[in-house]
């Protein structure tokens, strides 16, 4: 095959995008998975970890040289977390695609406040693009550093953006539901089967850290509130807003990704199913008169997190942007 | 035992609503299951029907003139479907309690249009009693006829009545989600376990009937969205509002159900688990300055039907509201 | 009321089993709750820690002298965790129920071998009165200590004692397969939703302490494979055996339980969800020349746990085997 | 790219098994869709029927002249229904890959009497090869019709035909456990949520029409009971036999895939989520003296159907095994 061979690393393979990554990138045609990390297992091999992985690959930790002969580097750690390690990537000109909240706001400030700590490298805030991908393509293309967006946070904005755009709407109110992935991988008796299973909640209202992130993208305020569902995967949003003009506002909507292959209007309200284990956003709206109401749904773990990580790389990289990722959901 | 005996009889008892209020009954200390009926089992024992329900009693049908000597008939029958019936009920001095729409609405042109039918008895309209438990219950102590209300119009109503009342709040929007068991029993690929499990979705935006219910009884447009959990039960509803003044608003729901049973205030968020297989309401609060958010649990077959039925028969009879009502959720 | 009102302790009220013994004598006709306790929740209020318990006691400890002054004292702690206190319960005529392992087996080595661990009151096991309901009730009405079965343990006993006792059958194998609930509350990541939920595994293949405890009480070996299903309750055991004379087999089965009200056997092959939430056993089989197989369900925590521990008071008590447990199951 | 691309037609890609044949023809990097067919959706487009398969195909129908010029076509259809089209296509020379279980049988006989049918036709079935990919590599090669094994069955089978071929087992019992997609795409109240959801039950006990296939391939009786798990996908079976020598027994197991990307033999215990959405089949082995007990896992509708029918196409043009499959399971 000539197509390029990305060297790829991951940091943090252990957390479920981590562990996404490595998937989507073990099969992906034109990246080679060089290194791997894991402070859980590290020295161990992927395969005798996770059963579900079968890679030979032994975990390495965060200190490997050899992460800096990568082509680009996932740093899938917690906030704060991976950001010296982001940084010296960034210094030995290795290409990084974060997928904690690190650098996803433009104003430091906020990101402080939001997440109660100092900005590890707030020097590096400036250089990073935000990697919503239908949004930003030409920046990423040219991204050395790209923040990947939170998951609740992209199901809002690829509706939402391009409304808020054109100036049509005001006095949005997210109603967000998400499988428990979206919690990463936990023993705690408040994500335990017997806990999750057959239940429902809502938590974190008007706390949750994905607000002030969905409101510096949409230069406007916005009501978020989050929910748990009983499912592994995927997030759906019921999205409340007064519209100016309906009609603009639909056409906005359904002409807005017309080129995109992953995200698309559809007349029926979208389903979670529907995209379940692929890297798509759906989305349909109704109106009345004065009130608009958008649902839109991904996979929190794919287009909210691993799988829009990878378009990224595939922007960057001047892949197609479908390489690699899935399009078709399982039954 | 010297408690009154009540002589009851179910029609639709294949229903889950029936099915609820029958197993209810079944263990009632001062009820008596005198006929219970199906069409689509006429004739067999309902143990030989629903290994689950181990009761020696023979499926009747409607006609069955016991029906008639019972002291109070639940009828859960689609709407119109026990229309008939339950005038004839009526007529012969049977009390009854119906799960259907047909007599929850004081006006019956709204009604007319919601179902899109002819009312089947007008003339009883006006003597039916709304079997909110907690709003009504004088007048539903000396009910005839009681409409037993929708289930997710009781997980609205019981937070937002007092709200309403107050004249506090404006601007509602209701962003409910059910378990599947609220749908019915069911033959229907959409009902089907591989489309409902792991998957989620709204409908009926704009549409649903339950939002012009709603509407009647707090005196106040409503926006209504329902959703499709993978659950069989349980509804959650999280209820966006204006609010004039948050402090008096927060006091208002907190004093409002002081002395009930089953409608509680808690300071945590409710989740569906706490009041899975009890009939109790719980609900919660948020403000920001005039903003507010309401979340609100119950069980959509026993607060949200059957067992309000049974609580509405309770409160008929001169019996304390938790008579044969379960109050503990399992585990 | 003039029925007698038993005074109830229950010691580790916080797990799922004692939980559920809280949730049943809470609303016990003849048994008022006296003490609960909790070494986690010590002096809380039971409603404020689970929000779907709503009972006003204050969470005790062990040491509670008031103990000492019930009538009965249901103990669901881990083995031998409680095994001191249920020797002073004794020595001060309280009557116990011990939901732990430690007096369930006449052979006092086998225990130790089983649970690797010392008896910590050999001199207890004496006077232990294994505590499956429907095959011991005499002596279960006359015990001081009564030590409940195990879960799996219950699911096979029951359809498979009969069978022994008759001399039909030989070569057992018990494949059986629980809910999660049986795990215990747990913060373990084993036991995590993502885990658990849509997947399903066999475990404790040829190790699992149920196993001996099944053989002592058929008096013959067992092979017996757990697997822990997607669900919150119940159990299915399917188990095969040879058998000399299917036709007599089939007999004792269909008979052997007639007068109980718990206890059944079903002509169709029965489901979990027919017995989920009541304290009900079913049962049904199949024949081929020399083959058997026999399904049988349960609620683990019911009939498999706390609903037997209730029975078994129901018993020592002169009460009916079923005040206070349920015989419906909900949809 | 170079590689051949395969023109594939799929006939009823309405079902769960066809659907997940096109899911995995549209992203297989050497094959092209042709034509797709569907009685229920004869005319519509591909992704406005399903919005989860954004494909822009049109449903065609069984007569469609275009499946003449396919190099190989999958018929997905119920047992009897497409074997007259078969035979069409293999009389014009197209490669068939049939997924029902019409030519799975070398005794037409023994089909007849397990289907309860007069076999459609007689005369294809010694042209038939049974597709169990790992077994019989050569023959699929240059089959010109391929019977793709039940799902069931091939979770039994690649365990235990190296066992019995080396002549080390007997008095073989499978007590397997199937995911609910296993019942196909169903408007049936006994498949939907609400009795399926939180439930288990055994079915089909000593009828089930994998037992008469496992029992021809194996070349020796088993005992075969499934149960209908409440998850979407995969099948976890539990095998018991007598062993004549473990050691022996556990060599066979350890090495008959040493060479086999899709199947492996793991120290651990495996779980269905490790092969959910992959093509693979992970199992153990557990022994006592006499007694061994095999635990196997596979997605039902992958390696247990459309996977296992993709792996045969890949065999019959020459490609690796693993062209357009998955390996690694999602989280």
């Amino acid at each position: 095959m000539t197509s390029p061979n990305i060297k790829v690393g991951i940091v943090g393979a252990n957390g479920y995008a981590g562990a996404e990554v490595l998937r989507l990138i073990a099969s992906h045609p034109s990246a080679e998975l060089s290194v791997v990390t894991s402070r859980a297992h590290f020295g161990k091999r992927v395969c005798d970890v996770f059963p579900a992985l079968p890679s030979p690959l032994v975990f390495s930790d965060m200190n490997d040289p050899s992460l800096k002969k990568c082509d680009v580097v996932f740093v899938a750690l917690p906030q704060t977390a991976g950001a010296a390690l982001v940084g010296e990537l960034i210094d030995a000109n290795v290409r990084v695609i974060d997928l904690s909240a690190d650098y996803r706001f433009d104003d430091v400030e906020l990101y402080e406040k939001t997440y109660n700590v100092a900005h590890p490298r707030p020097d590096l805030a400036s250089i990073a693009v935000y990697g919503l991908c239908e949004a930003d393509r030409d920046k990423i293309h040219n991204a050395r550093l790209v923040a990947n967006p939170g998951c609740y946070v992209t199901s809002v904005l690829l509706p939402m953006l391009p409304l808020c755009k054109a100036g049509l709407v005001s006095d949005i109110i997210a109603d967000s539901k998400s499988g428990t992935s979206g919690a990463g991988r936990k023993s705690d008796e408040a994500y335990s089967f017997c806990t999750v299973d057959e239940n429902f909640k809502a938590y974190g209202v008007f706390t949750h850290r994905h607000a002030p992130e969905m409101s510096e993208k949409l230069g406007k305020p916005i009501l978020f509130t989050p929910h748990l569902l009983p499912i592994k995967r995927g997030i759906l949003s019921t999205v409340y807003f007064d519209v100016t003009d309906a009609d603009k506002a639909l056409n906005v909507l359904r002409t807005a990704y017309n080129n995109e292959p992953f995200v698309s209007y559809t007349d029926a309200l979208p389903e979670i199913s529907s995209v379940a284990y692929t890297n798509r956003c759906l989305f349909s709206a109704r109106f009345s008169e004065k009130r608009g109401i958008v649902v839109s749904v991904i996979d929190n773990l794919l287009k909210g997190a691993a799988g829009q990580a990878v378009q990224n790389m595939n922007i960057m990289f001047g892949l197609n942007d479908t390489a690699g990722l899935p399009l078709y959901a399982p039954v």
